[in-house]
């Protein structure tokens, strides 16, 4: 075994090595520095990209967040302000974040915290906001930012404490039990979301004692919202990728991500380089009275999940998300699975498919074997309106775009002194 | 069409129309007239049997309810007063119950009360008790006795608030939600007792403010049994099943039922008469230290959710639990339902199988098509020790005796004047 043989097996073993657990939830101000800073930081999806380029759902999620940090009293305030340079841009994924769709992280937004604790990191992800009119989808209307408040001030504070009380909440066999419950953790979490809330909803009464009104909203908000576990899902997969970051020589992506233009890949061979390619538009259902003219081009740190094995990579467990998404019927969801095994350098242990006759899903995405095989990472995604402050149009299926993973692959073969 | 085609689309609307609702509850005593008398009454599994045929686990259970209920000081005592005559035994079945393995119900324990809203009739089953020594498998020490009087005087009064205050809970939608994740409802109830949960939990916490001490308690308890729908589901599937009963002319099963000792069967046409053949032995998968020689054979009156097309009916839901009770790989999870389809009058139009591309489960057993066929139900059940005060120590899967519905064939062909 080379070189790179060598570095995917070292990669292969700290990701099944992992053992996420959802440890707490606090303010994005407390959780992530850069953000406590006395300049106007704002979190976003995707690889890095300034104002100009930005799509319109992400400029809205960006307006709507400077209103809720007070920093503009208005949107139209606000989109002054970002485009005069008064608002510094990050991508979530350079400070342990990751974030759905805009994927907008600031400080007074509470995230969850997922420890690796195998190799001691933590990753956040912000709480799920529900269906409707989203941030997430670049809403940024008066709800969309009391519900913003709402869960900084009333949802979160309970939820950490809960999981403080309770020492944390194991996702390793959670996600195992999803997956044998027809969730792929992306476009459907609806029986981890109820897994989560059997684990969570006694911890929640004792954290709730006292203040019993604020508990039956918090437990009707979880129990009502079947994709609230979607933002766990997607902090376990940070927390589980980056420690498998920065092996020398190896082939295998590390983060999936899009910013609405750009779709950006990371390889643990290339550390935090991004190789970057023009995101692709998702074929999939819309929801009434939508089609394909009104949407987004893909959108999302949400591919972390696939990243690790889960969303298409593991749609086999899903045959109701297949129809969801568009992706066909029960014989179609088994084979977007069994395409991913043919650009997989593994399988996981222990997120094993019920409908495979319990094989794990394929997880390790080798940059070689996609190039090689022409066959590009299937991702199961929401579809945002194009304009600032519509929200979701619909879900379906996108491909990530080879050029990312051409470009890596040149990178990496320079590094190995091959290119 | 002749009569019984008539007879058997009429008993096949009346399933299918079927509105469940789960709305309270209360103490069996209140629930069930019989068991509110003075004399000392307790409610089986199964068809009609007398105290010197019980089973052991049978046994046990009634045992263990004498105490209970204070009418014997001690097990010795409530043995001695059982075989005395010193109390009335009926089939749950004879007053609109029914209950899981030993299915011993008195007048103390709460039961669940599912209305059919399409009919009017209601339908009871006592709250399951979770995992380990309890009751329903035999056991009758004081740990089983004091769950018991938890669920009598704490869950049962507090769920059963909680239930009035949200108006009732539909289940036809949660069980069609269930099976799309992989639920058979008998043997798997992992999902609909989380999307239960997900609809309940805030109505708990409404209905125990200021007695917040035990929210956590019955959150918990909820949480943390796997199989705590199962009670709902049979209640559900003996009030769709009890107005389809009494169709002049139909070949329809409308209860299968076991006592441990007696299998029984009552079919539409020939309404409250049971057919009734020797139980047999599951084929299934042992927990560690037991084996076929320590089981009991079949019992309780779960069946009634095979009845209804869900349980063995809707293994293709499920190649989980295909696993769980020895039945085999998914590919034999599919042949299950698609050898119930042979035998079914009909299928479910909401009740849908998303891994046999969203066909309806097999519903409504024909007799005359099991005895032409030689195909027997299918039932997965769990497993019992012979001996009184054991417990679970198995699952797996049972066929119906054939004897029961070759008597009930001869019956209807007797009452048609063919016979």
């Amino acid at each position: 075994m080379g070189i790179i043989g060598r570095a995917n097996e070292e990669v292969l073993r700290r990701i099944q090595a992992a053992e996420p657990v959802l440890v707490d939830v606090l303010p994005a101000g407390e959780a992530i520095p850069v953000l406590a800073r006395g300049e106007r930081v704002a979190l976003h999806a995707g690889p890095p990209i300034e104002w100009g380029r930005m799509c319109g759902p992400l400029k809205g999620a960006v307006a709507g967040a400077l209103v809720l940090e007070g920093w503009a009293g208005d949107l139209a305030e606000a989109e002054r302000l970002a485009a005069g340079g008064g608002v510094v841009f990050h991508p979530n994924h350079h400070f342990g974040a990751v974030g759905p769709m805009t994927g907008i992280t600031t400080r007074s937004m509470p995230v969850m915290a997922v420890e690796n604790r195998a190799f001691g990191n933590r990753a956040f992800c912000t709480l799920n906001e529900g269906l409707g009119k989203v941030m997430r989808f670049g809403g940024n209307d008066p709800e969309v930012l009391a519900r913003l408040r709402w869960l900084g001030e009333g949802l979160g504070p309970l939820l950490g404490r809960a999981l403080r009380l309770r020492g944390g909440l194991p996702l390793r066999g959670l996600v195992a039990r999803g997956l044998a419950m027809g969730d792929e953790m992306h476009q459907r979490n609806t029986a981890c979301t109820g897994l989560f809330l059997r684990e969570m909803a006694p911890w929640l009464a004792r954290a709730a004692e006292g203040e019993g009104d604020g508990l039956a909203e918090a437990l009707a908000f979880i129990g009502g919202n079947d994709q609230f576990f979607l933002n766990i899902a997607m902090a376990m997969g940070k927390a589980i990728t980056d420690p498998a970051n920065g092996v020398e020589g190896s082939t295998i992506v590390t983060a999936m991500s899009r910013n609405g233009t750009d779709f950006g890949v990371r390889v643990s061979g290339t550390g935090e380089a991004w190789f970057t390619a023009p995101v692709e538009m998702p074929r999939g259902l819309y929801f009434p009275g939508f089609s394909e003219a009104d949407a987004n081009p893909d959108m999302g740190d949400s591919a972390i999940v696939e990243t690790v094995g889960l969303g298409g990579f593991a749609m086999a467990a899903s045959p109701a998300v297949a129809g969801f998404v568009g992706a066909g019927r029960a014989a179609d969801a088994l084979g977007y699975t069994q395409e991913m095994y043919e650009i997989a350098a593994g399988r996981s242990q222990d997120w094993t498919l019920p409908p495979l006759d319990f094989q794990g899903v394929p997880q390790g995405i080798d940059v070689r074997k996609v190039v090689e095989l022409g066959v590009a990472p299937v991702i199961n995604t929401g579809i945002a309106h194009k304009k600032p402050g519509v929200g979701q149009v619909g879900a379906g299926v996108v491909r990530a775009p080879m050029g990312c993973f051409e470009k890596a692959l040149e990178a990496l073969a320079a590094g190995l002194g091959v290119g």
